[in-house]
């Protein structure tokens, strides 16, 4: 048992990789934000004690008025819980994508949102790489029926020619996602392309959210669905290269599991 | 290839499932949420007014005011990018918690944020799968030396009750981290579990996020260690869990499509 096995020495080394890309990452962090973070933050408070000079508004006062403001941000952005801002809301919970842009107040909404997050992560996880498999197979599919057209020789459609084709298509929903959302939210481009790639990666931190402007959660239907369209075929196209990249890493250690067992049978 | 096969029967009760529970989540959300939404909006948009006339502040230095607030909550939460706030950030990245308590200002940083994610959250989610397994592996093994001691006639442990060990686990992983969370940071027991679930499953809203209080990113170096071991820890164990009950559900139509193409052949 003590033995170092494969797949302990494969765990490690998992560890070690890990833990200096968070260092190297912490790293090349630190170096590029905190000048700016320095810089940024006494130009806003020298604007924030400027403001509060010119009204001489006192401590107290000040204190209150910040907290009120970080409360009301998502309220000035819209209406959040009507039927579709629900939807919103909870197709960011079952992706993981979670932007935070509202959340629950009450407990009960709490409370629902963790027993509603416990069933839902694990069957969107399910529905997306099942999906992604069969978009896999469907390319496969069509590579053959276009080397046939052209009548190829060689009609064999490999492994790589799918990532070739996943990964292209992943460019370009990424793309084209970022062109639409910098029309719709005036976003510079590289700012919009930073968000569809935080979104479909389910980081969603959540400093640029979709719908958040001029009510168009509520109002702008074709906008709405642009945007939940674009997360639910985005995350497909992801995971239609996940299925085919990193699934076979994920059982690397229970596959050579099963085989030690059988050996040692 | 267009008849009905198991695989995509599979993937179409998948889709028509995750839609259902959208819209049944959409419409609870909506029915716990909306009122309370439209009373405290009016609450905080009065509390707004109020000080508004107090000090007879214009719209546009309102406004101008408001944008300030929003930009310097992560400033008084602290200084965010030098080292330890950095490696906290990357950690979110990497593992797509993403709070998005403090993200990148610099169009570098952003840029750098993109590359580091792509390769890092496929690393970190093998990193924790390899480590879930071995996880198991003990477990399996500890469960054995237990039955072995109290000398029971029957030696065998099942999935099953490694998946109870794990269950218990994470269970108490979630129990005393909200205990200690609540003691850091001053929360309610519920809240402060609503934060260690909503971290651990990755969603990762950024409404309560620890370290963000009193420079403890900076200071309190054993807070710090306990909220990133909390994180790893946490996840490993829920990684554990899932390299039992989901991970088969993942491979289950790349199976079903090699078993077909051994039958066709
Ligand atoms: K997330
Ligand atoms: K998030």
């Amino acid at each position: 048992m003590m033995k170092l096995k494969r797949q302990n020495v494969r765990t490690l080394s998992l560890i070690v990789c890990t833990f200096t890309y968070l260092l190297v990452g912490a790293a090349i962090f630190d170096a590029l934000e905190s000048e700016n973070e320095v810089k940024r933050r006494d130009h806003l408070l020298s604007e924030e004690n400027m403001l509060r000079s010119r009204y001489n508004i006192t401590d107290e006062d000040f204190n209150f008025l910040r907290r009120n403001v970080e409360r009301t941000v998502s309220y000035y952005a819209g209406i959040q819980w009507k039927f579709s801002g629900a939807f919103y809301f909870a197709l960011t919970v079952v992706t993981a994508i979670g932007y935070g842009h509202s959340t629950p107040q009450t407990t009960g909404g709490k409370i629902f949102c963790m027993f509603y997050a416990l069933a839902g992560i694990p069957l969107c996880l399910v529905m997306f790489q099942s999906v992604g498999e069969r978009l896999n197979i469907f390319i496969t599919y069509a590579l053959k029926q276009i080397r046939k057209c052209f009548k190829l020789h060689n009609q064999e459609v490999s492994e790589t020619h799918v990532i070739l084709v996943t990964t292209q298509l992943s460019s370009l929903v990424l793309s084209m996602g970022a062109l639409m959302f910098s029309y719709y939210e005036g976003w510079r481009y590289l700012e919009s392309f930073y968000y569809c790639f935080i979104t479909l990666t389910t980081i969603g931190f959540g400093d640029y959210v979709a719908l958040q402007k001029g009510e168009a959660l509520q109002q702008d239907v074709k906008y709405v669905i642009f945007s939940i369209v674009f997360i639910l075929f985005g995350l497909t196209v992801i995971s239609a290269e996940m299925n085919l990249l990193v699934l076979r890493f994920l059982t690397m250690n229970t596959e050579d599991e099963r085989r030690d067992e059988l050996e040692a049978a």
